[in-house]
């Protein structure tokens, strides 16, 4: 059986016993009823997720996923591709957004080359990055697929392969990207997996004018018209519109659910892995957390279709994992309510009138 | 001249110098333009309430105001006051929600007894918590004043000191409160300042039902019909309407405004005392941070009228502070955005085409 079938197959729903007990617990917190909110439903989640009354969120990291992508040949980003590898050296150098955040966080930040279209070994040897490579970006999705088959699975399959390796040592994952042009895949998996239009769910990415943003959405109409991916196949969507870099972040989610630890879901890109996916195995939205809300239009139909509500909502369009990195101290909040808090019996508080 | 007057006299708007360089710094940042949204914004604000390219923001208190209501004689709180002190004891415990988001952000919980009907004198020598009883607990505001006007000045005056005191260990604050009934008194202090109708802006507070709602309301509309407060007049409507945690909260606000620091204002009832606050002296708003939007439906009034878009939405609506703790870890992002990400220069990355 194959890494990913094998992975799949160790894909459980949450808990309902843990979940029932952290609810009960939680009930009895000494505050009005539920009056932390979302927290709360967080950390039902997070009991659910773990199977544990403690769960366990110290060993945070963020596993920043790259890759190059063919399309930009088509003028949809107004950054060149060369930025690609320049943010990987400004990973590995400390000096990004997500160096900050994750720092901030107490996140230990992972970079992964999955495609970028550079010569990036040294870096791999000096052991900065993890060098999981299926190629030097991918085709121009406007003339034909993005990979084979088999480098799709091959992506997915690099990402589990990383879940693995990290969960002996990490308790919860924030996905991370970067990837000049990569919103244009993610707009086309957005498109394939919940059925809007491209009108309603394209944006201007790293800060298209009007014009540009019309030229986008054609070049989007091209694209789905020329590959036609199965939307109930998400190998299928992810050779033939997606991207190395989303590849292997659908393929960390899917391994993380696999470790039942929870997986914090970044932005834009990190969604469109997240639908990937779900769509390999419905199972994993079990372990799903939406980190914020996206300036990108899509983002709102991509995380109704995850079911999932966003921690944040903060004008964010970076990627990189700087919205997850953000949001694991809101995890860390939610475990310190249900693990912290005492119920009114132990506080000896007096109850609300029934 | 009075410690209050003295304390106006200090308050000066942000500094535009060190918004404009913070500015500059933040649009060479090697991101696509503004992408990390509000935490920019925010950078800005916090460089210019510092004064400083590199804004302190390390130490941190979350200074929880305590107060008992006479209202409450109305019906107008799920729970019994003794709740209050008895909040107190479980905050000096280690077991509310505030200690746990506040450790969990880093942040020392400070608690003050402004008013509490109970003798916390105990814990007051034992230095657990600090005593600035103004009274044990205000009037009935629904048959007359809640205070008479020297006292209102010395629950504002007593949030200075608790300011002055702190502020040499301090680099910013964030505001908390507890005070069983103290919606009443905060929406009665929403209606006067932003005009707004109370069917508008009276919520449920810890779980009224439909018709206890309604009561509440009819209650509110008796306390502004038999005070009058003027709308003007910051003091006259914390003296009739108000609460002493709620001009303590006040008072701190001001205080931290004279001493350049950040303040984070919680959840509803620190947006009350904002309030108060900026209409004693309206420089007070350029250093208030708002921490989250409240499930109270006044609360957006109350922050339109702070000039402040919250930075958090999880339907809290607890108090203590905690919404102002999780705030902190933003807080702490925004200046690591700032003072820890390379521009493009610094970090050789290829910007965008013009």
């Amino acid at each position: 059986m194959s890494l990913l079938n094998r992975t799949i197959k160790e894909i459980f729903p949450q808990d309902s016993e843990l979940r029932d007990s952290a609810k009960e617990r939680l009930d009895q917190l000494a505050l009005p009823h539920w009056a932390l909110g979302d927290l709360m439903d967080l950390s039902i989640d997070l009991a659910g997720m773990t199977r544990s009354m403690h769960p366990a969120v110290t060993r945070k990291a963020i596993v920043t996923m790259a890759g190059d992508h063919g399309v930009v040949a088509e003028g949809v980003s107004k950054f060149p591709q060369e930025v690609t590898p320049q943010m990987v050296y400004n990973f590995v150098n400390g000096g990004a957004g997500i160096n900050a955040l994750a720092k901030q966080a107490g996140a230990e930040v992972i970079v992964v080359d999955m495609g970028v279209n550079a010569d990036l070994k040294e870096l791999a040897e000096q052991g900065k990055i993890i060098n999981k490579k299926v190629g030097l970006g991918t085709d121009n999705i406007a003339k034909g697929p993005a990979m084979s088959p088999a480098m799709a699975t091959r992506a997915v399959e690099s990402g589990i392969d990383v879940a693995n390796e990290l969960s002996k040592r990490i308790d919860i994952f924030g996905t991370g990207d970067m990837g000049i042009g990569n919103t244009t895949p993610s707009t086309a998996i957005a498109a394939v997996i919940t059925g809007k239009s491209l009108e309603e769910l394209t944006g201007r990415g790293t800060g298209l004018d009007d014009e540009q943003l019309a030229h986008k959405i054609k070049v989007l109409e091209t694209i789905l018209d020329r590959n036609k991916p199965d939307p109930k196949n998400g190998l299928d969507i992810l050779a033939k519109v997606g991207g190395f870099e989303i590849g292997g972040i659908a393929g960390l989610i899917i391994g993380a659910a696999a470790h039942k630890k929870p997986v914090v879901v970044d932005g834009f890109i990190s969604s469109a892995a997240a639908l990937i996916a779900i769509t390999i195995e419905p199972f994993v939205r079990d372990y799903i957390i939406c980190a914020h809300r996206s300036v990108e239009p899509g983002h709102r139909a991509m995380q109704e279709k995850l079911g999932c509500r966003p921690l944040l909502d903060l004008n964010l369009r970076l990627g990189e994992g700087t919205g997850a990195a953000l949001a694991m101290n809101l995890v860390e909040a939610a475990v310190a309510v249900l693990t912290e808090v005492a119920t009114f019996e132990e506080a000896a508080v007096a109850g609300a009138d029934k």
